[in-house]
């Protein structure tokens, strides 16, 4: 039997929000808190619903992945939570950053307890825990890279797209290349399927970080244009951005100077650079050729692909 | 054949410095070179020592134990970097902390590439490596909420010598008990003797911090000096300033106070309300009693304990 998945993502998130609120019960009360302050936050699950529905496209049980898909969100918060102190971040999900509600060190605390709270999970796990393990270890590594690579970048003058996609794929595609990686293995497929999945998963994350790129700059939502005043003010090289230096390396540059002083002034001003450059159109382009990458990625595996149609769905939702 | 372990220390101690200098050979300049920095600082290893000792005294051997000794000892100079941060200490191990030569930001990300480079020793060990990551996991929580409440305890008017322990414990205590632990199931020993070596060394743990306390502020070593002036500026709770507090509540503040503008004249004030409310002496005798307590936890075990009688020497050396 077939559900439709509009209809499963409301409640398997509404599983997997119930399940987070009740891995850190005790404790003290200085790690309770924000710890159970993050989880209760409000994110989209994308990753531990990739990694269930990857379980279940594969011909696995939702409850054989569920916990390694748990552990993937809370590995996942626990970068956010540090990335936010890092990047000086002060709302996330629509709330105050830990470290802005409590202090940094409180943050750092509440991260590092839950790197331990997402490997008790894991280490739960019913299904193909020994070689998930191996796959969470060198994630956690990646991500710690990923964002390194990022700050480093911070500070140069120029970096190359190249550099720059490795640093993505660092950052953001290794998670969601973890999360797929869950449920092939839940499900007890072979090295190839578990590989392609995680290829896959790894390319949906790039298509979704150059979307963000793309959206924080071009979209007019609320929720976006938060971190962009940061961002701009820390001078954070992006997809866009790293263009723009490329073939505009003055009129960026100063448009820059100007947004850090009259802020919708400047943007107005970067808009129509990336907009003049081609700039706009080449990262339309390049998250539409990824997605067909993603779609090549799974064409030729034995599994049920209309679950994992979902992510590139939604990647298309989001850009219109 | 019996070494004497005068004379194998020196060599153990080469081999884990050495194999500390490997694990990390690749990665974001940013973060190899502070993650360098800080495994080849100059740490007295005593958590690997440990559970090579207790391994070897198991009838295990040490290349068995190897990986996962390191994994503690990296585990352990993880907690160090992030509580370095927390406490804004800026020396450790006679060199300055990774967060004040580098910044916040590295010294997170570097505590948190360390903690997957732990992880990533660990799941190389050889012998009993799934109890070993349960144990691991435990106790990267437990180090969490020892922090947490150590922290706690600073903006607290009064903290009970039980509550105290517990800290300490958590913090200090658990970590020692996990390094001995490793020893004990890379050696393959049931669960009464693994569990009985785990309250050794937490045992071993609880006594090291109690001395800890009592030399910072009766020793003359610069080594202890450093901390202890931060540690009286934050306020930090002692085995000896809690009963200190319980005894002589409003003289032991005054001296706290005057240690704040005037530290040798406010320190020679909190030594004399120590000893003569006869704290010094009942720190002494606690110490005292607790090695009787960790020799008393191995005497019926069947192991080889001259091994292990190193560190409650240690601590007899110490305090001397």
């Amino acid at each position: 039997m077939h559900l439709n998945i509009a209809d499963v993502i409301p409640a398997y998130r509404d599983d997997i929000n119930s399940a987070l609120t009740h891995i850190y019960p005790q404790g003290p009360k200085s790690l309770t808190s924000p710890v159970n302050y993050v989880l209760n936050g409000r994110g989209k699950r994308i990753r531990p619903l990739l990694a269930i529905f990857v379980a279940e496209a594969c011909g696995g049980k939702k409850e054989d992945v569920f916990s390694a898909a748990l552990a993937v969100e809370v590995l996942h918060n626990f970068t956010l939570v540090h990335d936010d102190i890092m990047d000086q971040d002060q709302m996330r999900h629509g709330q105050p950053t830990v470290h802005h509600k409590w202090d940094d060190g409180i943050a750092i605390l509440t991260g590092d307890a839950m790197l331990s709270l997402a490997l008790k999970l894991l280490n739960k796990s019913p299904s193909g825990r020994r070689q998930q393990i191996k796959k969470f270890i060198d994630g956690l590594l990646a991500v710690c890279e990923g964002q390194a690579m990022d700050k480093e970048f911070e500070t140069m003058e120029t970096v190359s797209l190249e550099d720059y996609q490795k640093m993505i794929d660092l950052k953001t595609g290794y998670m969601l290349g973890l999360a797929a990686e869950m449920g092939a293995i839940s499900a007890g497929r072979d090295e190839h399927t578990i590989n392609a999945i995680g290829d896959y998963g790894r390319l949906i994350g790039r298509a979704f970080q150059i979307q963000d790129d793309y959206l924080e700059i071009f979209s007019d939502s609320s929720n976006m244009g938060k971190s962009l005043k940061s961002d701009i003010i820390l001078g954070k090289k992006t997809y866009l951005m790293i263009q723009a230096h490329l073939a505009a390396n003055s009129e960026i540059s100063s448009a820059i100077k100007l947004a850090q002083n009259d802020f919708s002034k400047g943007i107005s001003e970067i808009r129509i650079i990336l907009e003049e450059n081609g700039i706009k159109e080449k990262t339309e382009n390049e998250i539409q050729s990824i997605i067909t990458l993603t779609d090549n990625k799974i064409s030729t595996l034995n599994i049920d692909k209309e679950r994992l149609l979902y992510f590139s769905k939604l990647i298309h939702k989001r850009g219109n």
